[in-house]
């Protein structure tokens, strides 16, 4: 027997839905936010276009389209309300034949597509800037098939990663993705952005367990990739290029992927530790001692605990279990840091991890730390890391950065950005009259990648003045990467030349003009 | 203390080289075997071409120019001695610049250009057919950082595989990649072909643990993306379509990768098996009881130890281990079983390994077995399987194939073959007036890859007719690929539609023409 592990996103979903009610009053249109950006040379539809794009839905499994204001909102407007777009028309195919004549239909009349998946982005990828079209591909839903013994799952792009994982645990096998918002999220949005997220560090990168995938390229064109092989050296491998191109040269609708076996033993250790020196010794030492079972270490840092503990409303892990008077408070250690094993041993596993911590109390790598007995405690010390996106969010919005950096200079970005929001008197936890309650910083130490919340009041030009390109600049700097895992969207558009190179920047615009000549693929965006 | 473990590959080395001086009397041209193979439109190189490379191999470090018949013999041979080219020169820069110069040269001038690493590949896609200019990365062969809290090596493209592999296990780390070529492949080499090997199993393709590469572009200009960062991103992932490109668009000058910490405990069981359905069965429960520390699981027919135990003149694992009567005879079980485990803890490790395999030999599943007890062991039942591509190849030559099949027909290739050619009385393993000795079939059991190799007294146009489009479209009907690990390169070039699509086809071919216009990169080959 097994211990299955599935972490529910209820949550997420919750706040989701609400932000999305929220925001139909109160949003302020990207295009009003961002003057500069003008609409595209693109067409506008019509009562043709209307008519085609429902001719096309009403064959085989038939589809949806929607163009009554209420119902296409929600396609508008993306989770953190900063963006909203202005389109007219949601469809919302069944099939990969269905898109195809969509897109041959769009860029023959070189109408502009955004295609969506859950729409739970962070950085306006998956929402439309003017009037495109928004292809969601929510009713493209079904598991395809999955073979037990070498572990190939194939689904369609619309297929939400968390039932996607359930449907695994059953089979006894897992995932090879995990993130926040598993509950929402699309199969096909998370290859289409390269989603990186909690489990990477053991199980690595989408470019390495994708096995294929079917794209339908901007004139129509099907590509068809979506074989079982873990090895095949026949030709370029296309594939890669769709991954984490946000959509920009093709839609993604269907996903073949390698699932590891479900570990038998999943162990979560909770810890207080008090330097950034000491969070990057302890991965280090975590590496040696706990080796091929090490599959997540997550630091935060105490302010987004205290975030964390307003939203939450539960007792800190490092608190007395039964003081319910610490509620809302959290331990004064300045980090924090969460560590996963998963493994095919209980017994072996327990014993690494007793030994490991052991050390590491005894040597004052970590000051204090709980370890979960159980499943529910589990689920639990994963909201305290989980739980930080939406805890950011509650004041009103979120500046978000997701960065790579040197993990030696990693945390001193929070530091910097912290001194400067002081320094220009824009972050108050109390004074509602700034803008700012404050800067937090945690992430996925395994993978080098920070992220860096903003907590605000509302979103205002002067704070996305006084941090951008400020983080920009000083990631260049210490030669990282300006998106890690969240990708390029709406938002870093202008961006891309801090992180890559003028030859680079060059042969990626030479790609997305030699895929989408016309330039109908989310526009606005990426590149 | 760890151990240590790099196999020495020494055997490989000196048969490569006998192969070499055996192969500058008995060789045959490409041209001359394949004259259906027309050179192309280039032009032919001039004094003023010459000038010009001694002119670029003269800055700054240096480099080398070859026009002696004698040193450019060995640049135009495989070491399968079965293609041979007609250069007449062979150049080795030693900085990525002089590669930059040489390229915009070649590029302006249509010359044809073959770029060569070790020239270990099994496809003839390393040498040159006709008069191409051959490109050498082996003076390009430094070590160019290594950052030991995160494992990213960064190294010149001609940089030995198992140089660097000795160089990380100084460091406690090792290289993702293993096979049998190392003691002469170059890392560089093993990016351009995506290599496969021995270690897949664990530490995934180089799709992902390669992190950036330079890349020097047919025209002259340096893609660089030699960054540290496990996750980036901006923009689409163009160090990807340069892995596995055979140097059909570029020259790879550089790579870095993410290494993985060096096991602390490297276990080998050595299995006898009495059908194919325990293979795959011990495969499965190897899966589910090794978990995490699997890290090989390699297969090998009865005939292709038969061939093995000729050439290594040892006795078998699984003979009594003082009868030197037994040498060169090899017990009757049908399939033999190769299981590696790799670990952080050999207490564990030995644990695991021994509960699984009381109840593989309880329930019948594995017949017969024997563990390595110290490093030495361990080394001598590796060469039972890395022999077998050595051991193929004494009696004259050998057709190799290496495909991707689903595992549960997997093996009945070799049994088609081997009847075909029974049919066709075209073998005998004694007499030698039959141009072949023996068909066998081992491989990674792990990754879907079955090699099949066809060991012959000489190349005969009657044995490659028996076996091509057999083997392909044997390897079509069952939905595998016709090249899992080797390439296309020459040999499969007009094959690749029995694993892609014309819709995968095109999209190759319009990204060959998007990088290489003129077409001088490594013509003849791959698509």
């Amino acid at each position: 027997m097994q211990t299955i592990v599935t972490r529910s996103h209820n949550i997420f979903v919750r706040v989701n839905r609400l932000n999305r009610v929220w925001s139909r009053y109160h949003s302020v249109l990207t295009a009003d936010k961002y003057p500069s950006v003008k609409r595209g040379d693109y067409a506008t539809l019509n009562e043709n276009d209307i008519s085609k794009f429902k001719e096309i839905l009403s064959t085989g499994a038939g589809g949806q389209l929607l163009t009554d204001s209420d119902d296409v909102a929600a396609y508008n407007e993306d989770w953190m309300k900063k963006y909203t777009g202005q389109s007219q028309l949601v469809l919302k195919p069944k099939t990969t034949e269905q898109v195809s004549q969509i897109l041959a239909h769009c860029n023959a009349r070189k109408l502009a597509v955004v295609p969506q998946g859950g729409n739970t982005g962070l950085v306006g990828g998956s929402v439309p800037v003017f009037d495109e079209v928004v292809l969601s591909l929510a009713s493209m839903n079904k598991i395809r098939s999955f073979d037990s013994s070498s572990g190939v799952l194939k689904v369609d792009a619309g297929v939400v990663l968390e039932a996607a994982d359930m449907f695994l645990a059953e089979k006894g096998y897992i995932f090879p993705l995990d993130l926040g918002a598993k509950g929402s999220c699309f199969v096909g949005g998370n290859v289409a952005t390269n989603a990186g997220g909690l489990r990477l560090l053991k199980y690595g990168s989408l470019h390495g367990t994708v096995l294929g995938l079917e794209v339908v390229l901007p004139d129509g064109t099907v590509y068809d990739s979506m074989h079982s092989l873990r090895k095949d050296n026949t030709g370029y491998d296309l594939k890669q290029l769709f991954i984490g191109s946000e959509g920009s040269i093709g839609v993604i609708t269907g996903v073949s992927i390698l699932c590891p076996a479900r570990p038998k033993a999943v162990n979560i250790a909770f810890l207080g530790v008090d330097s950034y020196e000491n969070v990057t010794q302890c991965f280090s030492d975590a590496k040696t001692e706990l080796g091929e079972i090490l599959s997540a270490f997550e630091f935060m840092d105490r302010d987004s605990q205290v975030l964390a503990a307003q939203s939450l409303k539960t007792i800190h892990p490092l608190c007395e279990e039964d003081d319910i008077s610490a509620i809302e408070s959290v331990p004064e250690y300045p980090f924090y840091v969460l560590i996963e094993t998963s493994g095919s041993n209980k017994e072996h596993d327990d014993a690494k991890l007793e030994a490991f911590l052991e050390k590491a109390l005894e040597n004052g790598v970590v000051s204090d730390g709980t370890v979960s007995q159980d499943e529910s405690q589990l689920q639990t010390l994963w909201t305290w890391r989980e739980g930080i996106a939406e805890a950011s969010q509650q004041f009103g919005g979120v500046y978000k950065y997701d960065v790579s950096l040197p993990l030696s200079s990693m945390y001193s970005l929070v530091e910097a950005v912290k001194e400067r929001l002081i320094k220009l008197d824009l972050v108050s936890s109390e004074d509602k009259s700034k803008p700012v309650v404050d800067a937090v910083g945690y992430g996925h130490i395994g993978d080098g990648n920070l992220h860096l919340n903003v907590a605000v009041r509302e979103y205002n030009k002067e704070v996305e003045k006084a941090l951008e390109p400020f983080v920009y600049e000083f990631v260049q700097q210490h030669q990282g990467s300006i998106s890690a895992e969240h990708g390029l969207g709406f938002q870093k558009k202008n961006y891309i030349g801090y992180s890559k190179s003028e030859v680079e920047i060059k042969m990626i615009k030479d790609l997305k003009n030699h895929y989408d000549p016309q330039g109908i693929m989310n526009p606005y965006k990426y590149v």
